[in-house]
């Protein structure tokens, strides 16, 4: 069957883990193993991936470094270009007699999304309050304080339509294992004039995944990270790890906001959309969450309550 | 006809001009405008393009940054990231109904290539000798003096095998522009258990051109830069454009190596194993060079002497 197979940025580097090269390409390599069963058991793969750690670290030198800084659409499509590299070269090193293709996305936004009135994703460096300030000034940023620091905050629209489908079902069709919407895709609108510019926002990459995975009339959306399932009550003595649920039992507000909670707001809205089976779980264990032993699967084949 | 459109570092940043955001989008602007002709007198591109002022960028935002600073690889493909994603959305911007791909490509060197004990490349910041010397010793540059400032020097490998070339093949089959090979594309190498990995070296994007042209079976080979033509004696009294010419005629090496020289190398290269021709030009004239009116054509249609 086809899987859309999003990599979550904490699949992609462990938590606290430097962002270093070196520890990139670990850490895919893992990825790029766990992927491989999945080719192995026969199954056809679109990947998607995060890239909090990698734009961030992008963000810094650009700000950091001579010159003045790029905007979030080119950082996003630099951090699809190092990441998305590495990935296919991990995978082609464990899997025989297949072809890949990694692929530059943009996926459009509403541009009177009111996600761009209340940004809420952070991104790049901290500042002390003053220089962040100026910074604002300046640059036209949004600022809130992220702990003790302040930090550059965007917003998130949602995903309205992947402009490259046509093009990734075709090298699907052939075969050919893709890796696009790397970060998400990269964010664009269309201008009065019809043409279209990329605009300085991030796009929930689990959101572009569900939205891809109905594009393509993928068989299963796949959600990978460093958790194995969705819990409710995480991180409290009652917490309870869910195994096969339908997606109208479940509320995405119910879970965190910074990690768990998107996913499983993505998972409902493509099991709800498509009748089919969303799963949240472990990348090591990527496998067996696609047979159904681990992980949680929200499970859009249930049939409904008829009343 | 298939034509391979290779757009040289002078074609996307003017010289001297400064590496912003809003320089590198103006230029790709023209250039797709200027390609968007090509393709409205009913050609098919695959479109290639130098890295050399990004990677440049790149390479020195990520060694003045925190952190250790990336290889050359990983920097390739953010390079190619960062300028085949606003290449496809200003491409987009200027031609109707047609489909584009931006695909990351990973190009095959051999490890004993002798360019690898004579590297010839400058890349990345100036430094000041003692500064060179502890970098080089800490690092395992080989460096050089570059004018008044010490830089990092890389090998320039041939190129031996385009890995993404059946994906991009059948990507042009299905009428898709495809935009691949940027910066000359990611040079990799094979280990002796058969596995790929990333080199710290950089592929010459028009000999990296010329053997896309060839593997796709392309028409025409055409190398699009800021000067209208090759020019015997450039920059002297006796300077003379040259029109039509014969591959046999031509030596490379009676050319400048920084710009030209390359050009007309993989130009002879492309025409004379191929029979086709191979066209050096201004990109803005790019159209005109296509029918023979403006540039260089080097000729491989041109019967031989038979002696």
């Amino acid at each position: 069957m086809l899987i859309v197979a999003a990599l979550g940025g904490n699949a992609l580097l462990k938590r606290g883990e430097k962002m270093t090269a070196e520890n990139q390409r670990a850490n895919i390599g893992r990825a790029a193993s766990a992927l491989a069963a999945l080719i192995a058991a026969g199954h056809d793969l679109v990947i998607t991936h995060g890239n909090g750690p990698q734009v961030g670290l992008l963000a810094l030198q650009s700000a950091t470094a001579p010159g003045s800084p790029f905007p979030l659409d080119v950082l996003d499509a630099e951090s699809a270009g190092m990441i998305g590299y590495v990935l296919e070269q991990e995978l082609a090193n464990v899997i025989d007699n297949r072809r890949f293709a990694t692929l530059l996305t943009q996926i459009k936004v509403d541009p009177s999304d009111p996600a761009f009135d209340h940004p809420t994703k952070f991104i790049g460096p901290g500042y002390d309050v003053a220089k962040a300030r100026s910074l604002a000034g300046e640059r036209g940023w949004k600022i809130a304080a992220d702990g003790d620091k302040w930090r550059r905050l965007v917003a998130s629209p949602r995903p309205m339509a992947i402009l490259e489908v046509p093009v990734i079902a075709g090298l699907v069709e052939q075969g050919i294992i893709v890796i696009c919407a790397g970060g998400g895709g990269i964010p664009v609108v269309e201008r009065e004039d019809g043409t279209l510019i990329g605009v300085e926002a991030v796009i929930d990459k689990d959101l572009a995944s569900a939205m891809l995975a109905r594009d393509l009339k993928a068989d299963m959306l796949l959600l990978l990270t460093d958790v194995d399932a969705v819990y409710r009550d995480f991180g409290t003595p009652a917490a309870c790890a869910l195994g096969h649920v339908d997606p109208a039992s479940l509320q995405a507000s119910a879970f965190p906001t910074g990690s768990m909670g998107p996913k499983v707001a993505a998972a409902i809205e493509f099991a709800t959309l498509t009748g089919k089976i969303a799963a949240i779980g472990n990348l090591e264990e990527a496998i067996d969450i696609v047979s159904g032993k681990r992980g949680t699967w929200i499970d859009g084949t249930v049939p409904r309550d008829p009343s």
